[in-house]
């Protein structure tokens, strides 16, 4: 079983496909406490199932936090020597920032840049949403530029990367 | 070439990926009898040009059947020791057991409860729906998450995972 | 590095997947004089801008030419012994021909087959689009479908393919 060594992991894939679970799985194989940041805001009852799910699969042992906007400050705060810590996940964030019109590339450059100093591992997770059909609106068209831009750039300072799909993780870097 | 040896093999990619065929080749590639299982269903002119064009290309000496949403039983019928089985594909039941409002969750556990035991080969040949935006309306995104979970569950059971893109196939297991 | 070496090499992926910068390295690794077809009308702002910063990245070295509709007479052209072409991309190529009616098939098939017979190297970008929901409008169908048979028959004549996600390279074929 690989592991999430002291360094950063860039984990993503499509809708359930698994990504989340593997993750885990990277961060429980570690041997470090692990620490979970969700980006996700419980805004219906569709969401809060999923995010409740996942809380249950993962057990008591986990920190969790959620931070759906300040994310580059709640990893500084809580990055250690001995913890690993699962950022789930980085599409959700770049949602929240759009929503409440943040500047994007900003906060993505600084989180890129914190992420080469934490103490630790981190482990983020992210969805692909870049390989369908255009989409209609200059919204979504946005999120799809920001996100791909950010994964670039979160893959580019990984010490690994893993495109997963039906549950089966691809080495992609590392 | 590589065949479907005796066992499962999950075959998935994305729309006009090449992957049906890809999934032919293997079938006839392992020198078993053929079998074809369809499960879409001529609802138009589209889906009956496809079809036929599908059936033209694989030849007389497949045996084929239609099943539409009863795929366990299906497969079990027709399961043989010198026989391989290719059904094409997994989204389109998926899409027809929600038309039908079957349960999808107990009818995707008994399929893949049912490939452990089958005799000969079998070929599952599938759509990857979950790498684009997230779909406006919430019947897309049912549709999603239950093809991507019973994608991760046939994967695991899967002696061997082929994901096809511009027709070439990545080997992600076996 | 790898580089564009004489022949054919297609570079596919989803939006902002950095395909086409990791296109511009093969050409500029190659040590051959490097051309740019590009396939996309500067149909507005939001194109413009793109298109701006996409020819500030290359540099002047680059020799640019601009092709919406007969790429294969283009190509035809411009290949010569001592020069690498980029064309970007083919999913821009196969709307500008279906806005104009052209038989896409036809023209398509005309491409794969001047590939052959180039002189020097070309290095083919195009977007992968097949991997999310199947779109509501049959025009949106049409086009995954003119593409997915498009990057098969262009993977299946080329040297080398890449599938690029996150920045990233996966070798494919070559």
């Amino acid at each position: 079983m690989t592991s999430a060594g002291p360094g950063c992991t860039f984990v993503f894939g499509g809708a359930r496909s698994g990504k989340s679970v593997f993750a885990e799985r990277l961060v429980e194989a570690s041997g470090l406490s692990p620490a979970y940041v969700a980006t996700g805001r419980c805004l219906d009852g569709e969401m809060e199932s999923r995010v409740l799910a996942h809380r249950a699969r993962r057990g008591s042992h986990w920190t969790t936090v959620e931070e759906p906007l300040d994310l580059t400050a709640a990893l500084t705060r809580l990055a250690r020597d001995d913890r690993a810590i699962l950022v789930d996940c980085l599409t959700l964030w770049v949602t929240n920032l759009m929503l409440e019109e943040r500047d994007v590339k900003a906060e993505s450059r600084a989180l890129v840049d914190c992420l080469t100093e934490l103490p630790g591992a981190v482990v983020l997770v992210s969805n692909e949403v870049g390989l369908g059909i255009v989409p209609d609106n200059a919204m979504a068209r946005d999120f799809r530029d920001h996100a791909g831009d950010l994964h670039q750039a979160v893959a580019e300072r990984a010490d690994s990367v893993f495109f997963v799909a039906a549950g089966l993780p691809l080495k992609m870097k590392g």
